[in-house]
């Protein structure tokens, strides 16, 4: 039987647990997939604590958004995908239904896509949170345009790496923020164009000279709290400031001032608002292939686990010590 | 000698001083006007109390954004209007530079604008803030559609009477707030489809129940404080809350998790967006103009004052008391 990941209470990352169990086939509208790697995202970190944006559970839950596999069995009108083929899920269900933690998964058929022949398994898990959240803010909504300067906090998770990417594809400028300076490299070489480090350096005054005064005209955050009057501080008049997370965790002060000066839109954003309307999710899906395929973007791996440490693989997320995506090897 | 109002520091109504005073002839692209009339605006009272986006200011200092009169002298270059001719001011100028309250003012050409002839010189004092703020929200940026639900804060306003009559124009559906029940019936009469007591109702169920659980796409607020959670929580997924004004005082709260499960744009706004931008500022002259000589929007004013008694006329507005615009004639 095959081995699932579960956990009965909210907590740390002991909480989760291997259980071995039985997994029911695929119903209507719904593929089972033989998981061969997961792709660590912070929502799991943040669902495992209960204070995800879904906290209706039941325990025990299962877990988990991305998994990259090959198709075991489809439900009743399954279209889209078939047996034996090469596919990994998109973060559009309910975690505590449909977590992919596991050797199989059921997940929506709406959830499975097909990647790119030239990315690797590790590389499939590691597509669709991260290109897709990149891909809504900077180019669906924010319209990003060669001329703007771009900034990227928190810039060395795989989201970053994914903001960084689609910055430098539609020819705009990146200023990549990070806490310290042990990452700064590893941003400019996945380029870059500018690394703040915040911990060293005055962002605003950074930014300020960077952009000759003219301010940031898109902003892309996952740290909230108070953070985000330094962001409205270093924004352009009529900016976009784009929150996607709650690094942080601290409360959040509407820089009401900044905001009335410069007329600011400071606007909560998830994937969810791409992978829950199907025109933008098609769009989405097939700017980020066509990118993948012709190299223009890639995920940046971190390190690999076992399936049988995934606590110590969600221990390693909370240090913020990895740089991209961290991949659970299965089997 | 014409009396001109200043004040020598920031404090309450009892600051303005009538000040019996030559004033200069007008210089390059500027315009003198007689004014027959004023029309009060909040950001007049907290520009008083030095607590307005425009604080930088050398005393004695001028006061006042919209008046209406006779065009008395031009200086060089202008050429949108001549010597005789009826104008109403557009408040995109400093005030410490250019305040209007006096029996003359200089003030810049490009804020100099015709009126339509349907209107008294009292309402031509009461165009250019609220519709220009209001159109620019509702319409330039909030592109508002006859099926939306739009919930105006703090309505009886001279502002949130313009927003009322415009989204009643647009074929939308207007829920007017305001916190006690004396102005309700005030705001049924300009055109609001509902009217929320807060003091009295639950607004977040009202709103639910009107829009029958799909929530308000766009919200146009002047409270903000801790005001702004509520409106969060009756906003609609992906709705649009302008935030235009401080009446509250407080700080604000960003409601970070609504507006990450919503999808929801918060937006510091002010009418600056559209005067400050020649085309959005053409489009939205038109539209105000059309609308106002069909009589489809008409200002509300409320009382009248002398300008002797300027300060009562400022404490009449900080008793919110008022139904619209407080207007003061002049002479």
């Amino acid at each position: 039987m095959p081995r699932v990941v579960r956990f009965h209470n909210f907590g740390g990352p002991e909480v989760l647990k291997i259980e071995v169990l039985d997994v029911r086939d695929p119903g209507e509208n719904e593929v089972k997939i033989k998981v061969e790697a997961l792709g660590l995202n912070r929502a799991e970190i943040v669902f495992r604590e209960g204070k995800y944006l879904e906290r209706d559970v039941d325990f025990p839950s299962q877990i988990g958004y991305e998994a990259a596999g090959i198709v075991e069995a489809i439900g009743s009108n399954v279209t889209n995908c078939k047996v034996g083929d090469k596919v990994s899920t998109i973060p559009s269900f309910s975690m505590a239904k449909y977590g992919v933690y596991g050797d199989v998964a059921v997940v929506p058929a709406s959830a499975v896509a097909h990647y790119p022949d030239n990315l690797s398994t590790f590389e499939a898990t590691s597509i669709w949170m991260q290109y897709l959240t990149a891909y809504g803010a900077l180019i669906e909504f924010g319209q990003t345009r060669p001329e703007d300067f771009v900034v990227i906090t928190a810039a060395s998770s795989s989201v970053g790496f994914a903001a960084i990417q689609i910055v430098k594809e539609i020819g705009a400028t990146a200023i990549a923020t990070t806490r310290s300076s042990g990452k700064k490299q590893a941003l400019l070489d996945a380029g870059a164009d500018y690394v703040v480090v915040t911990d060293e350096e005055d962002l605003e005054r950074k930014v300020h000279q960077i952009t000759k005064g003219k301010g940031s005209r898109i902003i892309f955050d996952s740290v909230a709290g108070t953070f985000l009057k330094d962001l409205a501080d270093l924004a352009a008049p009529e900016a976009t400031i784009f929150i996607y997370g709650a690094l942080s965790m601290m409360s959040t002060p509407f820089p009401l001032m900044m905001a009335l000066k410069k007329g600011l839109v400071i606007r909560g954003y998830t994937l969810f608002e791409i992978t829950g309307k199907p025109d933008r999710l098609e769009r989405a899906k097939r700017y980020v292939v066509e990118k993948l395929k012709s190299g223009k973007i890639k995920p940046v791996l971190d390190k690999t686990f076992a399936l049988e440490d995934i606590a110590d693989a969600h221990r390693h997320m909370q240090s913020n010590e990895q740089i991209g995506k961290i991949i659970v090897s299965v089997n």
